[in-house]
């Protein structure tokens, strides 16, 4: 479990700085321009290291499906995930959408279909613009100088680099030896720590790290996946940031536990993440098949949709075990 | 430009006299369940083999940005890309959507938002149902047993695993020393073997093989890049699937050459790669980098969301240097 | 509750025809060019008649409003009603979508927006394309000819003229002294007669005839609106097209009980009315104002979206008070 | 052509106060709630009148069918008309969205779609939250109050009641003896004047009134009926409004003659009548047949899908030649 560790202790030291303020969006150590805060961790260095130990014989794939009526986040009105024919083999006989007559039509048999989604809808990475504070967001853009119509003009997957990245897995419903962890299970420092140490694991700079609820076990099910889950606390995000976490997801809805304690605040780890400590969230990973291998460590590979000036990108994430 | 072929002296023999089939449906030589076609010429051994050698120091992002205005076919009345917000952090003070009140929404600075895209915008894999002869599609699938109203329930993305193979780029364009391909140029076997030949390339079964016409170096100008394009033709294509081709990409909207000369077919590389080749394609590549580079070979790696059903799959690939 | 009959005998006995057949599409009495059945019963005269006494110092308004999360069909994984903005005042500043800068932008405050819907979301008539039997609809068109990639050729809201004609209110949760009919309860030719008895209202040829099972009393609670709906079944529903009712409908979601008492058709009512006696329906009519002021007969008009080829057309159609 | 005058001479003023300003929002001569304009000059007087002479067996429909590749405003991203189907009747034998079994589902043949617009596609009313100035709309409601994430909570077509009211055609076209005003043609107070003239026409107090400029002679070729549009300017506008139009319409996509004269303001003629005025507007409206006609007045009626909150309705309007 030991292994490089590219950042340096003045990088160290100002990622406890910045993981300390409080309810005020962060300026980013990386400069005025920087729209994808902690993703700097990961060093060309650290990708090269861990891609050069993937075994890429078992590629374990951390999405799940996109079909109607998965579970997605319906409270506050949004579009649950649709999907449609613009065009189907019989269908053109009768429209002949690119005026070729029926004959042609007969032969050529075109099938072809549009979606419509959340962008949180499915495996995700929640951008550093979907929270920030008080009309500003990380690194201090702000909602008057770069959010248009349909959207901000900054902080999208489009800035996303694709993530190669020591990938950790914590899986805390295993560390309780629990399949799912109850309701609205708080996940603090101490659960990590915990997790951490009986699965001899350790967080680096530049990590991604997922937690596992057990919420992943109960996919695709709306009813048993979406309400009351259990999640990270802002301790426990704080913990993970402090330790230089390049990004953090989990295997829910919403990575931390819901409701939230914080009556100011209903989501206080996304703004405390996201706004705060510059971390992009992954959610909606599926963990179930590398927890079943104990698989804490791997490469971690995803690169998510660039979805110009979105909140989120649908990424479809893998993990490699490592060899050597 | 030598290296190790996992496929043997039989699969050759098999995937030439695939190839050989017209305007019929292909029977997938994987078996009556196959829904993915030749994307099993990528054994395992080939994925390792290829991921081994993958510089991660420098990574090639195949894919374009998704925004609204981007070039998109249309012509048959698919909707054009869009997005919107669903939540904006002054928004929410306005009409509270969580029930948390104006100050915790002021405080809690939320924004998200939803897209609709006909499948086939921006970078994108066409699954093997997206074109078929008669109501069928390759390996005997049916509209009648497998088209339910909304989409297929067989062969689409969420049945494409994630591909790791080894990566060969054609650059005709610079073969033929221009930066564009002329409008509708035809890329035979001709061509690709000019081409293969200048660059030293060589296709092998598993390949990815990405055909650079120019066209790339116009995005994101519709009336330039959409119209009468540069691309293959049957025989060309066909060239390609004899060789094994996993897939097969390009940087303009439909692979091949258009108009199409084939007065009974409006898009006959398309039906001969997906319903009898079982070849599934990539479209609106970003082929510039690597070439700029003449990175002629690489390791792919790509994973389309696994949109169930659907008739295509949005992906951003990523393209790695070889090491050693 | 006397008054014109613009319809004759040989009409009436015709109608009786139709309304005996049996799981067979009807052959429109009208010609085989008929896409909107009994609607032809509502003549020039009629409108005439009841427009002349309708007293508009008093409109009634039948429709409900469109918002999201108002109670709509999505069993079938039919999308719920939203709506978003494309444009607003202070996003134009940032994005300029028409190019005028900053300044123009500031001083025009632009709104616009956009909706996507079901087309049986909120008031609206069914076409008679919503339903048949055995890939044919009313009057024989077929899916084979008449139904493209995205929608019907035939028998759209696009065919139907603006409908003035007598309208009745049968209150059958009035006639009960209840102020909601309970859940699943059924209306057959009894209850019709009963409740046009206690009413003193008669159906004539031509008349847009609406049940009143009260479940509008709990609009808009999609909980208490939407299951087991109280209304017609099949026997009520002939007893009506055999009186020559033009079109029919009701204050729920389906019109019709549910669920559906026959194991062989989960929704009889519609089959019969649409495919067989070629009678539209309206769905979610706002009949609590008429009912309260006994409204029971009054000058129908509603004239529904012209949404080329749909199944449903949204309307808005007012009732007025007769003088005279 | 003279005719009762429901609305009194102080009201009058008043009109013509409001109708000077400039710049600036209107405050609502009808109270600080009110949300609709000058449609409040409709009386129940005007309407009873006008409907009690309205003719029922010669209908006028003013609206467009809506179908996918209509022309409609897409300049700034807007999407285009879309519809799609949910159900098929034939896929509902494969998909089974209601669990009925493939015998049923081949029984029943279910058809329904779905659509997505700009709400300002088609015929459609433009309500007063359309266009402001300064983050205000009509009657001082502010975005800060009254802008939610995805719409207005105030001014919308929700809050529009059906109008019937006196309609008049104002055929500029004709009078010029042409079929279709030059591109950009500038409609101002003399044209207004010299066609209410030749016709012999009056505004009156409480008037929808219909511009026609010849544009819908070119429906629906989208590069004939969109840009460069001949219409209204402002001068024009203020001399409608200054006689108590309640509602001002057209033939075209956006009432007012384009481009616009003013480098301050890209739509002049909106930000007057919606923010300043108080007038709603209607475009896209079908005036070929009653020009046709020569029915200068005539009996309106329209009645705007409630959208709650939307910036525009949808309307299927209605015109009746008067008797008596």
């Amino acid at each position: 479990m030991c292994g490089p560790n590219f950042v340096d202790d003045h990088t160290r030291s100002r990622i406890a700085a910045w993981a300390s303020v409080r309810h005020q969006v962060g300026a980013s150590p990386f400069g005025p321009e920087d729209q994808v805060g902690m993703l700097n961790l990961v060093t060309p260095q650290i990708s090269a290291s861990m891609l050069a130990r993937a075994d890429a014989t078992r590629v374990f794939d951390l999405s799940v499906d996109l079909f109607p009526g998965m579970p997605t986040w319906t409270e506050g009105g949004e579009p649950p995930y649709q999907i449609w024919m613009n065009h189907t083999p019989q269908g053109s006989v009768v429209d002949d959408p690119v005026g070729v007559g029926p004959e042609v039509n007969q032969l050529v048999a075109w099938s072809a279909d549009s979606i419509s989604m959340f962008t949180h809808c499915g495996t995700h990475v929640d951008t550093l613009n979907h929270f920030g504070y008080h009309d500003s967001i990380w690194n201090g853009f702000t909602t008057k100088e770069h959010l248009g119509s349909t959207g901000w003009t900054v902080a999208g997957p489009d800035t996303h680099p694709p993530v190669i990245a020591r990938g950790v897995l914590l899986d805390v419903a295993t560390a309780h030896d629990v399949d799912l962890l109850p309701d609205s299970f708080v996940i603090d420092q101490d659960q990590l720590e915990m997790t951490a140490s009986r699965q001899g694991s350790e967080i680096r700079p530049g990590d991604v790290v997922m937690i596992r609820t057990g919420r992943g076990s109960t996919w695709p099910d709306p009813i048993a996946y979406l309400p009351r889950e259990p999640g990270l606390n802002r301790a426990g995000a704080q913990w993970l940031a402090e330790r230089g976490a390049a990004m953090i997801g989990a295997d829910n809805i919403a990575l931390e536990h819901l409701p939230s304690a914080d009556a100011e605040n209903w989501l206080p780890v996304h703004t405390y993440l996201l706004a705060e400590a510059g971390v992009p969230i992954i959610e909606v990973v599926d963990l179930e098949a590398i927890a079943e291998e104990e698989l804490f460590e791997f490469c971690y590979l995803g690169a998510a949709l660039k979805l110009r000036g979105a909140t989120a990108g649908p990424v479809r994430p893998l993990a490699f075990p490592l060899l050597g």
